[in-house]
Parts: structure tokens; sequence; C-alpha cells
């Protein structure tokens, strides 16, 4: 098991010199994220979550969260440690003043987010989700129910969590069956079962607030007949203290492939009448709602997939300099090495780190542009940063998880035999990561939400958008200095022609009426989009690291390490991504040709 | 968790119309393998492998085996069903008559075992290893010694081990530290530690022969002062029953990512003075002679990959089928369908058969050519056919294994959240596939063995040999009618042109003596001969099953689908293809720039 390092200087180059935190910081609202304030933030979270959180990640894997007699039981250690994540502030990060948050910029949030879930991605989703809670409430609950709520909340006395499934309702949340009656006191009862509740039950706080969709029993058929519902484990009081028990209860855990300490519970609601829930909002409205806290959960889990890229390369790194095995291949003569000397060893080291950089840098970038759609002053600057966040959404979410799979194996990989055994540590990154493609949509959901809703309606508009300022920086490679950026620049245009070719196709698919046949390529398309923007990053990133190799007292290795890792991304992804074209386009051939029961 | 049926009617169409069992049957020696007998041992063996030993998969996987006192105990009902297996006689499938042999080809033994690790994976593995630790006595051992052990390990009644490994000797077996001391009786005292020896100890046979690698005092160092030792658990009686107990032990059984039932264990020789060890061939000789063990259980572990990849598959499309949640994406006022009507789902269930049908075929192909390589009574024929094996063994194992654990991946995904849960079962395949990538060698290993021994040594004739052979069914398909034979001709040529390149690379560099390069691209160019060999595979199919479609009686429907899957792979595997031939060359630029303080 190795321990944690928070990549604090990546993180750093990353805000400040690929993604542009300075241009966040001069937002309104976002003047507290000066260098040296957020340098510390990242210098004090890294602490915390190597010191703290990381040594618990495999005590809650071997442990996980135990349902006895309606409680559940955490992990040891993880009350303590969330006790000091709490008391020292972390989750107030990215939340308003008023309610007692630090107005950090998303940006900033998102950096020490990474933390968190490469330390302990168990441990990391109950923030993570207590986020999103809180941004929906911020953004659609009542003066009253923010003062109620908010502050408990944003300081992590209360956690939020997010009641959407159904055993008949995974991803259509129109099969929504969860009955909401008036109870005529302004309140509603709430009644039935909801699924995959993550924390929605555990001993780290003193009250449970759960935003639950539910349906009126007037309301409108499908999905526009869904309402939200605040549903709190005690009642507050009019003190703000936890009062009467309302009637909810964990009903099971489930018994998980990952995450074993994240509890997912099987929550019953109403099995004495009904359970006391508070109106978020209008009647009806609850879907719309719910897509506040849904897509700031899509951005945090893309998080999740680079933190546990991140922490599955160090694991595999910190092996491969100890592992001493079989002689250098150039050197038939010599003893045997550490097989970090061995090729295929350090192609594997410099995958894993060239994906989890491109990821991380794509998941910061779209930090800054949800920040900037939120507190630019221009609104058509802030129209053209949210529609970027709409179209980076279902990218970070999938391309990263998918990321953080494929990292966590091949970490396995390069242990050899002791990765398949569990003490070594690799398998949980591999066992946790799985679930990140699944949760919060599965990926091959936000491949149809990047076809057709951030592709389609628009005609392609946001997404050429964004190709256009890619290819600005690819235009200023062109006069860059040395062999190293011209391959990138090469590789970066290659796919930018694909990528452009690709929204076309998938523009003019939608408009023949070829729906199934985008759909057959909807994954391929999202994939040729993730290994394009995140080329892209890299490619800002090798920008900068020769300038900084040009000014004296630069960390030398440091920027020759961002250089090469940019281009072995270049030629070992970028290469391969304009083969991914075709691949779209020919799906519709065969995707639809054979009939259910040839399969 | 869904039943597993064996894919009997596809294997008999790969045997019978791909692969060639007809010429198999026409060697010497394998006249037994005619097709209607071929046929009844697939239908007995699907039976058994789907009646019997896929409903113990799930126990094994929660049971585990157990250590307790020095006594490995297996899972409830195995014991059982062990000794069904041995006493229908499946164990000795393809072994000599002579010791109770059924004297089948090898390429019926790969198609049965196919099922037995498909059924299940970790009860799979003790006749495996038994197989390939008969194949290795049959070859080396001595009249006497085939006497007392060949017999009681074809019929099962005993198993073999594989010990090679030890703690500081994983994939180098020239650190190999246990120690062999001439008794003075012509047998030997054996002191040491071996690791990951899988079945080392267990309830299922009445003795286990263990064959173990070790060193004599006096040897040479390294690779070449490595002699072979048959080591019984309990050493023979006269009359061939188990006598006294040997003086080894198992000390602790791992804990692992999965194949939970498949006891791994850590072997304990000679604590109370030395282990009786009976040499095999001639001393230090014993890594030569444990390469005819080690190539069999690699193709063994390349039909696992197959096999992990069919259940996988099986379970994926179960659920699929039964599964309702969303409306069809063409049809937005329909309600909700199950899920294999989404066209991502079903482009997921084709890449998971695509795959799968092609590494099926490949390995079944490698079967025909390990059976003339024996059998053929022209030794040219022998030779090019043992040279073509020696291609095809790092590619069946490392690209089928890779295809394992890809196509359980995608296995959970279709599941969405129920995917990750362990009842379900697609996690447990996810889990099981893991290790077969890294043991009999990680497949990075492979990928040199593939790059170095089996293309740069006899600079690339065998590799070009087997290239014009693929070349002539791409010729072939040039006047074949119909739009996806033309596709898949199209897509065959492409890789196959680039692969040539990439063979001549390969030689080049070598030849360069850039051996860190030719390593650096070594799993990229191992990936691109799979993808291309079973891109032939199932062109070869495609046009069997258009002259089959032209046939009256012909099963149209299972025919169409080759055709279709076969198209699917054209056009979204061979399509990507070309594009690794830049990856191969390119991965030196980088690979070895970055000091080892640079990760």
């Amino acid at each position: 098991m190795s321990s944690y390092s928070a990549p604090v200087e990546d993180l750093r180059f990353v805000l400040n010199e690929v993604v542009g935190l300075d241009a966040v910081a001069a937002l309104p609202h976002c003047e507290s994220a000066a260098p040296d304030l957020v340098d510390a933030i990242l210098e004090e979270a890294g602490k915390f979550a190597s010191g703290v959180l990381a040594p618990l990640n495999p005590v809650g894997d071997k442990e996980g969260s135990k349902l006895e007699n309606g409680v559940v039981r955490t992990p040891t250690g993880w009350k303590e440690a969330y006790n000091q994540f709490t008391e020292a502030g972390w989750n107030s990060l990215p939340f308003e003043p008023e309610y007692g948050g630090q107005g950090l910029p998303w940006t900033v949030a998102f950096a020490v987010n990474e933390m968190w879930q490469s330390a302990n991605l168990s441990f990391g989703l109950c923030p993570l989700l207590t986020q999103g809670a809180v941004d929906l409430l911020t953004e659609h609950a009542s003066a009253e129910q923010k003062a109620v709520y908010l502050s408990k909340m944003i300081s992590g006395e209360w956690n939020g969590t997010m009641n959407l499934t159904e055993p008949q309702a995974g991803s259509d949340l129109a099969a929504v069956r969860t009955r909401a009656i008036r109870a005529g006191d302004g309140s509603y009862k709430i009644t039935g079962q909801k699924i995959f509740i993550t924390y929605g039950e555990h001993d780290l706080t003193e009250n449970i607030v759960h935003l639950v969709l539910a349906r009126l029993p007037d309301a409108p058929a499908g999905i526009k007949g869904i309402s939200l519902f605040i549903v709190p484990k005690f009642l507050p009081n009019a003190d703000g203290t936890p009062g009467a028990r309302n009637d909810l209860r964990c009903a099971s855990l489930e018994h998980k492939l990952g995450i074993m300490a994240s509890p997912t519970a099987v929550m019953a609601y109403g099995d004495d009448g009904g359970a006391t829930g508070f109106l978020v909002g209008e009647e009806n409205r609850g879907i719309e709602y719910m897509f506040t806290m849904m897509n700031n959960a899509r951005l945090g889990v893309g998080i999740q997939g680079v933190a546990v890229a991140e922490r599955a390369y160090q694991q595999a790194r910190d092996y491969a300099k100890s592992r001493v095995q079989s002689k250098d291949v150039a050197d038939g003569k010599g003893s045997a090495v550490a097989i970090i000397k061995h090729p295929d060893v350090r192609r594997m080291l410099l995958d894993m780190r060239a994906k989890t950089e491109a990821a991380r840098a794509l998941a910061l970038y779209a930090g800054t542009q949800l920040d900037v759609s939120r507190h630019h002053e221009d609104p058509a600057t802030r129209a053209a940063a949210a529609a970027r966040v709409d179209v980076l959404t279902p990218i970070v979410k999938a391309w990263s998880t998918d990321i953080g799979c494929d990292v966590a194996s091949t970490g396995v990989q390069i242990h050899g035999g002791m990765g398949f055994i569990e003490e070594t540590g690799a398998a949980q990154h591999y066992r946790d990561a799985r679930i990140t493609p699944i949760y919060e949509g599965t990926n091959g959901i936000h491949a149809n939400d990047l076809t057709f809703r951030k592709t389609g309606r628009d005609k392609g508009a946001a997404a050429k958008a964004f190709i256009a300022e890619m290819r600005a920086t690819a235009a200023e490679l062109e006069s860059a200095p040395g062999d190293d950026l011209a391959v990138i620049r090469t590789e970066l245009t290659a796919g930018l022609d694909a990528l452009d070719k690709a929204v076309d196709w998938i523009v003019a698919t939608q408009a023949e009426g070829d729906s199934r046949g985008a759909a057959a390529g909807a994954v391929a398309y999202l994939k040729l989009w993730g290994n394009v923007a995140g080329g892209w990053m890299l490619a800002r990133s090798a920008v900068k690291a020769m300038e900084g190799l040009r000014r004296p007292g630069a960390n030398a290795a440091f920027l020759e390490t961002k250089l090469i890792v940019a281009r072995f991304y270049a030629e070992q992804i970028l290469a391969i991504s304009p083969a991914l074209l075709p691949t779209i386009a020919s799906a519709r051939n065969t995707v639809m040709a054979l009939g259910d029961d040839q399969f």
C-alpha cells in the first residue's frame, strides 16, 4: 500500500499556467482566489488528504460501512476524520459567505476535491454529494429553507443526499413512482422506496438532508410531473437543532464491488404513514431543479476519475521504482534492475500519467468556465461559458471516468501478480474506479447527452466555438520552437480536423432524422472529444512549459516532464484519435442490423 | 446471476468452417476427431459446464477456498463436481491412449476447455494446470516416471502444479533460489519457498504433483542453472498408491481480487530437512522443460480470456433483454423498452461479441496449428506449423486476455448500477478476468516475446509467412459478393498493410540495436497483430457464412449474425488498427526520455 502525495505542483501549474486562475480571480465574488491564498489552500488540503484521509482508504475498504439495527456504522476513524474535515472548513470552500461559505471559485474547489477523492473515494463521496445539494438549494430553495438548511450543510454538520433512483427508474426518471401528498400544512407526505442512495444513512453527521424526487397524485405523467422535496432525517426544530425523527429508514445496504465504505442505501420513506417533506420551488419542476445538482455532481464524478487515476499512478510508480526484476533489455549482461527501467513499464506509467494530467486539466478548465458562467459581468460572456460547460460536462464525466478505470487497470498490471493481491492496494483502486462510469448517469447516457442535447440541438454551434478556440492554440504552436511542439501541433490539428467532421456528421445525421444512427456513434464521438480536448490542454501545457524553461530558476525537471508527457499524449493518444471518425459514422451500418433474438 | 449456455453452435461453426477440423482429423493419431464424435463431445461438455460447473461459480466466489490447520477446503460442492468431471473422463481428452488418454487433438480440447473456463474459471484452473503438467511429463519425463504419474494425472486422480515463482523471482526465473541437493539415492532434497502456486494445496485429489524449479549447489548461475523436479505431496508407493507425506506444506493462501475459489498457495518445501524430489530429464535444463508446460498453459490462459468474455457477454445480453428502461431514441412517444433496443447498449453487446468470437477463432486456429506441428507426416509442414504456434502463443495469451478484461468491464457497464452490486454476477467476471493478463507471464512480457523472439530472431520470416496467408483470404474476398464482404476486405487489407510495415519496423529497429525502442512499441505491436489476425478469422467466418446462406436449409439467423459481427469488427476494430502503426514507432521518442525521478 503506497502513501498518497497530493500533486500540488501540477495542480498549481495547471491552475496558473494552463487554465488561467488569474482570470477567474478577477471575476466578481471570486477575488479571494489570490495566488498565495490558493497556494496555501492547496498545500493544506494536500496535507489533510495525505495525512488524514488516505490512511483511512484501505481501512474503509476492509471494514466497509455496516447496517445494524437500522444504524449504519462507518469504519474505524471515519467519524473523527469527518469532524476534522468539517472543523477545518473544507466542506464550505465554494459556497456563499452569507451562509458560512468561503466564497472561493469552483475552479479552486475542483482542485481540492481531486485530493479528497484521490485520498479516499468512499469518504469523498459524502462532501461531494453535500456540495451538489447545497448548490441546488442555493439556487432553488426558499429563503426560509435556506435559513434552516444551508449553513448546516455548508459547514458539513448535516450532509445532503440525492434520492432519484428507484428499482424501475434508474436512468429513466420519468418512471419515478414515489408519492407525495399535500399534508395541508404546506408540507407533504412522502411514501416510496429509493435505491442506490449514497450516504443515505451513516453516523458522520447529526442530520441527513435527503433531496427526494416524488410525484403528486394530480401530477402530469412522465418527466414533467415530478417534484423535489427536502426530506430531513430529523425534522429541524425552530432553533435549527435536529428534532423529531422523520418517517424514513435505511432498509439495507448494497454489497458492492468497490467503494465499500460509502454506504449505498435502500431508503424506505413513509412506512408509518408518510415522511414529512418540504417542497423545493414549485410543484412538478423537480427534474429541472435536480439538474443543478446533477450537473455539479457530474463534474465531481469526472474529478473522481482523475483522482483515482492519480492515486493508481502513484501506487504503480512507487512499486515500479522499488521492485527489482529482470535485466535491462539493452544490457543482457547486467544484473536485475528496478522495473521502472523496462520500456514497457515506463510506457505504462507515461500512459497513466498523460491521461491523468489531460483529464485533470480539462476538469479544471471546466471549473473556470463554470465560474465565468456564474460571475462574469458580461451576459454574453456568461452565456458562452455556460454553453462551454454544457459541452464539457458529459466529456469530463464520461471521458475522465473511463480514464480512471483504464489507468487503475494499468496500475494493477504494473504490479504483476502482486496487483491481484488485495493487500497491495492496486486492486482497490481498480474496484473503486469501476462505479464512476456508471453513477451520475452511465457514460453511454452522457454520450447521448453530448450527441443530442449538446451538439444536435444548437446544430453544433457551441461545439464549433470550442473547436475554434482549440484551433487557436494549434495556430500558436506553428511558430513555436522545437520538435516536441511541432509533433504536438501536427497531432492536435489532425485531431481537430477529425472532430470538426465528426460534429458535422452528428448534426447532419440528426437532421436526417437518424437518431439511432447518431446514438450508435455517440460513445466514439465522446471519446474523440475527450481525446482532442485533453490533447489541447496538454498542448497549452507544453507551450507554457517551453516558456517556463527559458526562465531562470525554473524547475526544469518538472517542466521537461510536462513537455514529454504532452508529446507522449500526442503521439500515443491524439495520433489514434482521427481513426475514431469512421467508427462514429459506420456504427449505424451494423448496430441495428440484427434482431434481438440474434444476440 | 445469469445461467451459462455453452456456445456449441459457434464452436462447431468455427471448428468445421473456419479453422478446418477436417484437416486436423486427417492427421495421424487424430483420427478419432470425426465430426459426429466431436459434435457429441461438444454437446456433452456443454451440458456438464452449464449444468454442473456454472452453478458453482458464484458459490466459489462467495465461499472461496480456505486454509485451516494446513488443510485447504474448496467450496461447497466442488469435490463432488471434480469427481464427476474426472469420472466422465473430461480430464483425459487430449492425452495419449497409452496412459488412459482419449487421444483427441488439442483443437478439440481447446474448444472444450473454453467451456470449463466460461462456466467456472476458478475450477477450470485445476485441470488447465494438470494438462500442462501432463504435457510436460509426456515430453520430458523418464519411462519410469511416466508409469508412476501419467495415468493418475491424466485421469485427474492426481493434479499437477507449476512451481516457478518466488518472492524475488516472478517473471525473472534466473533469480530462482529454491535449492536442490542430491540425496545420493537418485532423488533430491528440495528446500525453499514458492509463491502464487495455483491449486498448490486443496481437497479435490488424493495427491498433488508439484513440478518445482530449483537450483543445485554446483549449478551455473542464472537461467542455465535451474533444474526441474517432481515433488509429490505424497510419495507414491510401489503399487502406485500415495504413500508417505512429503516434507512440503501450504504456508498460506493469498487474499485476491478474484478467482476466490482457486487456492493460490505459498508453498514451503523442506521445513524438516528437505522435500523429496525426482529430477525430470537432465540437471540444469529445467527452464527448457518448463517451457513445454508454459506454452501449453499460455494458450490455455488465452482461452480463459475468451471464456470469461463469453460468460460476461451472456450475462449482459440476458440483462439487456430483460431490463426495461427509457424510450426508444427514435420513438419519443412510445413507452419504455428493453435496454437491448438502445443503440449504445446494442453497440456494446456487438463489441463484446465480435471481440469474443474473433479471439475464440484465433485460439482454435492455434489449436489446429499445434496439432499439425505435432502430428503431420511432413517435417517441413510440422516446422511451419510450429513456427506459426510460436507467433500465435503470445498473441492468443495477451490479446485474448486483454479482451477478456475489456469485455467483462463492458458487461458491468451494460448493467448500470446493478453491475456494481456483487449479487448480480457481472462484477465477478470483471474481478476474475483481471488475473489473466498477469499470470503465465504478464502481457507486456508476451509483447516482448512476440517482438524479440518471435519476430526479431528470424528477421520476420514466420511473421511474414503468416501475413501472406492472411492476404490470401483478403484476395479471395475480392470476388465475393455484397457490401459486407467488400467492407471487410478493405479493412482487413488496410490492417495487413499496417502489420506488414510494423513487422519491418520491428525487425529494422532490432537490427539497429535499439532494443529499448522496440520494447517501447511492443504492446501496441502485439495489439495490432491480435486485431488483424482476429479480423482475418472473422473474414474467413464471413466468407463461410455467405456461402452457407446460399445453401437450402441453412440456419439463416445464425449465419447473418456471423456476417454482421464480422462487418462490425471490420468497421469498429480493424478500422482503427492501422493507426496503431505510428504509435509503435513513436513510443521510443518519449518512453525513455525522462529520468526515473521525473516519474
